[in-house]
């Protein structure tokens, strides 16, 4: 788990964004808010992977202090609490697009859709568009 | 520091990029080989993030053993050894400046160049493709 960044090593903004963001779960967790459209914490936890509760509590906490997330009561039941994105955080869609059709290009594994990175070279635009939409209902 | 990873936590693209990626590190010496053009070790460690030379090893290490860069002697030198970039390596260039232009929003005291995200934004197709045809040099 990394420290808790105290400061920031550069002025440079690839830095600053991985001062935030650079763990190998922060991005899996806004991965689920941004594309998946999950928000409660128990549909975060069971993000196939693995999160353990105790870092995706941390990360939650980090990404509403960094002004990425908000942590607001649900709308359905006012007694939980649901992880919204920022207009910050909606920010992001195109960085976990980008590492998607990078990951489905040279992973031979891959469980992306076939066409996906086609689909997303040829209408990549609109594919942003449609995810920030949804993202801000 | 990340553990080696072993083995992958889903076959999610997201989730492989960020096996190899996800650290605070890793993209930073990616930055600087891909955006900045730098190639030899001295170079890479003489980065203004104060990055540890046995940190830069490792994760060089980590790189070229993913295919992402390659360690080869320097063409001007050959007793010393240059990195450069595949081109699993130089399709991260999209990465890396969705991420600067990121950066460059959010952060009030980025060092971006002034008019960066702009130009990103109003020409990021060629902007690519002028940093992708630098590291194929």
């Amino acid at each position: 788990m990394p420290a808790e960044p105290t400061g920031r090593r550069s002025g440079c903004p690839i830095s600053f964004a991985l001062d935030v963001l650079g763990d190998r779960w922060t991005l899996l967790v806004l991965r689920d808010v941004l594309i998946k459209g999950r928000s409660r914490f128990g549909e975060l936890r069971a993000a196939e992977e693995g999160i353990a509760s105790n870092i995706l509590a941390d990360r939650l906490k980090r990404l509403v202090r960094a002004g990425i997330l908000v942590r607001r009561p649900d709308p359905q039941d006012r007694r939980r609490v649901v992880y919204g994105a920022t207009p910050k955080g909606a920010g992001l869609i195109p960085v976990l697009l980008e590492l998607a059709a990078w990951g489905a290009t040279h992973d031979a594994g891959t469980a992306a859709p076939a066409g996906f990175v086609a689909a997303f070279r040829a209408d990549r635009d609109a594919m942003i568009a449609r995810l920030v939409d949804a993202v801000r209902r």
